[in-house]
């Protein structure tokens, strides 16, 4: 029998391709988490095809709407702009939502004490995620030390990163060779029904569906 | 100008002591989390109460109903009981909230890091806390660590856990002597309008006081 295992599926590519890759060895339980996102709804869409393209049954649906009410990124804050994309940003992009990764991350380890699961699966990359800090490995290898602590003595969960020291574009030839369904994901900031092609998370996964020479499936905004 | 401090006031005995201790050196905010446990409501009115006391106007009150639905607790899962106190219990009691901590502590830092707050006050104790994993100091050191990766390179969060080595008839005898409003904190485990004096949570706080040499100023069922 296979281990258990938790993926963050937010429904995105790089949570699409790291399902993929954990179920090749575990069973899988999916968790999303709704923190007031812009494009919460076609995400949760997503999130619900995907788990069903892998017959997850053990799905696990959070919501944390005091993020949004603690503002600070545009991500979930109406005052501030999503940015168009450009070459060089300044810094840490205001999409960064202050500390983001330790909720979703502690939602997992809660529910994998409860539900018994081994290895919390998360599809960050540290290169290719515009420098958010709660992306590095160097996180998540002090995460995996607070987990140890914070649970019970019997307790073994560990957070998995398989594409942290990889290119979104490598991400893309993976998910295809693991025949990941990357035509259920959703990337886009902005929109909620066909994908602006002009954001930061758009362009991002255009340039890489490029690099991959392979032909991105879902449609675009003219 | 005093820098500021988020304090974690969950209304109890222990945070309300943190929070007379905090607001020595710094202006103060407070942050409550409801995760469905089950004296909700009187803990955020001992929290509001508290918090007048102090003139605390940055106040934070957020809900994480998804520890609910994980379940794993007899604080929160009304198909476990709380049981009645017992001078041995075997490993971690049945009231431990998994990883519950860490949720609470990631809900400060982000809101620390948008209001810039320099401090997170956690009211913990390592001896005297039923043997919870999460309330050791060897914990929130791995947290410091954690923070530190996880928040922009410029931010400067720390957590501090002024009674940590207290046991809870010192921490009372503390209260006291910083004019602490002890009467306004809420222990019980069981009930929402008089004290059950029965649980874990009234034994453990009536022994304190009676140790402290200190009546304690709510009243008890009879």
């Amino acid at each position: 029998m296979k281990a258990l295992a938790i993926v963050l599926v937010s429904g995105g590519l790089d949570s699409c391709v790291t399902a993929a890759v954990a179920s090749k060895d575990y069973e899988l339980a999916f968790l999303h988490v709704n923190y007031g996102q812009r494009t919460e709804a076609r995400e949760l869409r997503a999130f619900k095809e995907i788990a069903d393209f892998y017959g997850v049954s053990k799905r696990f649906i959070a919501s944390i709407d005091y993020l949004k009410k603690i503002g600070g990124s545009s991500l979930i804050d109406k005052d501030l702009k999503i940015p168009d994309y450009r070459e060089k940003i300044e810094g840490i992009p205001s999409t960064y939502v202050p500390f983001r990764n330790t909720h979703l991350i502690a939602i997992a380890v809660s529910w994998a004490e409860v539900i018994c699961a081994k290895k919390i699966f998360i599809g960050a990359m540290e290169e290719d995620s515009s420098g958010y800090p709660d992306c590095r490995e160097v996180y998540f290898r002090a995460y995996n030390q607070l987990i140890d602590l914070g649970t019970r003595p019997e307790t073994r969960i560990e957070i998995e990163t398989p594409i942290i020291h990889l290119k979104k574009w490598e991400v893309v030839k993976l998910g295809a060779e693991l025949g990941a369904p990357l035509h259920l994901t959703w990337s886009c900031y902005r929109s909620e029904d066909i994908a602006c092609g002009r954001c930061e998370s758009c362009i991002l996964r255009l340039k890489a569906f490029r690099k991959a020479g392979i032909k991105d499936p879902i449609a675009y905004q003219p």
